[in-house]
Order: C-alpha cells, then structure tokens, then sequence
C-alpha cells in the first residue's frame, strides 16, 4: 500500500474522499473528534480528566481555532473523511465537510485512538483479530459507568480483542505503555461481568471470530464520548463518523513510555 | 518514623499541625493545589492537558465542592497544613486555614508531586540527595515557556535532582512508569540549556551538594503553577505552601504504568 504523510492524507479528505482511515499513514496517531459548544467544554474537558482511558485528550481546539499542531496546516472543518452532526443527544446528519454546521464557539477535542497501540501489538507479534478479518472492531456499551462531570455522564463503550491465552500478558504489558491511547485494559476474560450478553452483537463495529485459545480482551473505547453525546443531550456536538478519524502529525512513539 | 493514614495526617492539620509533608504518610500520592475562580477554570483545565508534566492533574473539585475521593471526608479549605493567597498574582497572605479565603465559585486542581516517583527511585537504590541533606528540592525557573492556554502562560519550572552518572538511565526508566506525576525528566545535564545560570542559587527551594559523578537531571514541577499564576495574574488564587501538600488517600502505586 502507497504510504501518504499525514498532512497528504488530510488533503485527500479534504478534497471529498471518504474512507475508513485504518492502516492510512502508519505510525501517526489517529484521533476522534467531538467538537460542542464553549457553553459545555469546562464541563467535557472535566469528564475527559475525570476518564482518561475513554477520553484521552491528545489536543483541543479552543472556540475560534480551527487548526493545531496536530493538523498543521489543516482545517479540523474538513480534513477528516467524514463527520456526525448531533443535537440535544440525536444524530441528525452525517456528511463529508462540517463547515456549515461548525460555530464560532465550538471547541474541539481530539480524543486518542486505539490504532496507535494496534501497530505495537503487531509489531511485538501480536495478531488483531478485527485487522486479519477485515472488520471493523467491535465495541460495546457496558454496564460500568464513567465517572460524571458538570452535564456529562454515560455508559463506558469498549473495544473487544480477543488474543491467545499465552499473549494476554505481553498485550498487557505492551498497551500498558500507551497510557495516551487508552492504555491497558479495563476488563480480561467474562463479557457478563461487562452486562455484554453476547459478544456476536456488537453495539457498534462488526463482530469477529474467535480462536479456540482466545480470551477476549477489553479497552476502554473512544467511542464513549458519543455514548455519553446520546446519554447528556448537549444542544450540539459534532463528532467524526466511527472508523474515520483525524490523521494527526503526532507519531504513536510519541505516546510511549516504557 | 510512626507512620500514620492519610486521614490522619491530614485530621493533624486539619487541627492546626504546620509542617513540610516530605516522608509523611509514605506510599500515598501528595499533591498540590491551586484553586481558581470558575471564570478562570476552563483555561486552566486547558492549561493542564496542554502541560501534562509540569501540571498533572490527579483530580479536580468543582465549584461548590471541598471535598473528593482523593481525601475522603476531609475538606480542602482546612486539611493541607499551609495555605498561600494570591490576588492579581502577587502573594499576598499565608495561613494555615484557608476557609476565610474560600468562595463558592473556586474550582480546585490537584496536581500531581514529585514525592511520588521519589519514593520509587529510593526502592530502586537511587539515593535522593535534597533528602539525603536534610533540605528541600532545588528548583528553578527556565528559559522555557509552557504551552499557553487562554489567560495562563508562563515558564516551566523544574526540579534538579544530581544523579550518578551510572543511574541516570535508571532514573529515566523509573520516573518514566509515573506519567501521572511528572514523569521523565524533561532535560539531562547542562543547566544552561535551559537558562539556568547557577545550580547553587535556586529560584524556589534549597541548594544541594554534588558528588563527583552526580549529573544534574531536571524534573518538570508542580510549582510551575505558581509561576503561571505569577505572570498571569488571575483575580484570585489560592494554593498550598511549597512543601506543604495535601496528602491524598491515592496510593503512589495507582499511578504506575509498567
């Protein structure tokens, strides 16, 4: 596959191309937007503090700023593939430029993507079961809360890997040093203990096949933030759609420690 | 030493106990405060995630609130055994209680300490020299600017901590598992390189002697703050004295990623 700089990436988009951004610019952290109105950003930036496996806060956009270092040069308008409009907690729109819902009071999180710890799992051996399948990976509403902020509450959302009984101590380890990125998990083993009745229905994302040693493995999902859009009903949130995220300039290694 | 639980310690202050906080209840997370108007609350919220080494926020208390997990039972305003009040940045008043200054719109950040990842490079054989002198840690203002966030800007300030040449990389690793608590030092020998003239004469804090192999390795701190409140000059803050932490019921092992 041709790799494409971050900032080429972004151009395409920019220029009307739709596509999930899995595998796009390898080795650059991808990110999730939810952008909502100056009114509710102490209150979300508070929630992001208060859960920072859910919501890890890579960048914010303050009301005004359309760019940031993590996009230099670009315009967080339109430089992601596609976007969610939402109002009082409903989705209602979806296109591929957020220009004419976006608001001069709008302030903008960039919310850390489980990609970037996916490329060291595979690169310590590590296989992912969604990636190998070509699915997208599934995720589920649990029934563990997120620690409230001012207006914001909501279920945790997970992402599900299910990985050999002899790798789930190195997946352990190896996201563990990701603690910007989700980290390591929230929950190993018994989806009941998660209310996750059946595996096979994910609630968002596709569901993926197991092997006979795997042991499902569950983290902590950006993805929550939307879940909690939905729970809280701000007058307005715009988000990316799932699977297409904002191809930051941060390389992963950025997000490591050891 | 007797060893007390933090509710105890802080019962003791809370009592009219005024003493530096170094070695007390050891393995539970100290941490500083900085309490500001909720006008001023999203900037700094912003400021923090944008500075997470020198500004680590182990929790936040929302206007109204004087308590948290993070001191069950107890109450900000009375339980860290020295207060200091600022107005329009200048320090204008110290005391042991802080309820005469409290208002009921003060948001107060609890920011991560040093002490924690001290203790961790003891366990690990590395000796502390300001603890070994009897002193307190060396700290200075640099030449470099934190990452601006609405009204807050200002320099970092670090801590300095001499190292034996042959445990430097041990200190790195080891400081590096605690990005909750300023994690990795941010600069490793020549002080000049950051504007620092003279180890021996530091901007907050005490001198400390080198061994001859000890180089200088600098921490980002929780004092750095009090520099932003400085050259920022909210209308009101009010944080605790150097030295003179809230000791929280979080144990140092919470923050540690492998």
């Amino acid at each position: 596959m041709e790799r494409l700089t971050p900032s080429a990436e972004r151009a395409r988009f920019r220029a009307g191309l739709i596509t999930p951004t899995s595998g796009l610019a390898p080795g650059f952290a991808q990110a999730n937007l939810l952008a909502l109105p100056q009114e509710d950003a102490f209150d979300f930036l508070l929630f992001a503090q208060r859960n920072p496996k859910p919501c890890p806060l890579l960048g914010v956009l303050e009301a005004g700023e359309v760019s940031s270092p993590l996009l230099a040069g670009g315009d967080i308008r339109t430089d992601i593939p596609s976007y969610r409009l939402f109002r009082d907690g409903e989705l209602v729109d979806e296109a591929p430029v957020a220009t004419d819902w976006w608001r001069e009071d709008l302030v903008a999180f960039l919310i850390g993507c489980s990609f970037t710890f996916e490329g060291a799992l595979q690169d310590n051996g590590i296989r992912i079961a969604h990636i190998d399948q070509g699915r997208n990976v599934p995720m589920y509403r649990t029934n563990v809360d997120t620690v409230p902020a001012g207006r914001f509450s909501g279920p945790l959302v997970v992402s599900m890997r299910p990985i050999p009984a002899r790798q789930v101590a190195d997946a352990v380890r190896i996201t563990s040093r990701y603690p910007a990125v989700h980290g390591a998990p929230v929950h190993i083993g018994d989806p009941a203990a998660l209310g996750i009745t059946d595996l096979s229905r994910p609630d968002y994302g596709d569901a993926v096949d197991f092997m006979d040693d795997d042991v499902p493995v569950f983290w902590a999902c950006g993805v929550t933030p939307q879940a909690v859009v939905a729970a809280s009903r701000p007058s307005l949130a715009i988000s990316h759609s799932p699977g297409h995220m904002l191809i930051t300039d941060a390389r992963d290694l950025t997000y490591q420690v050891p």
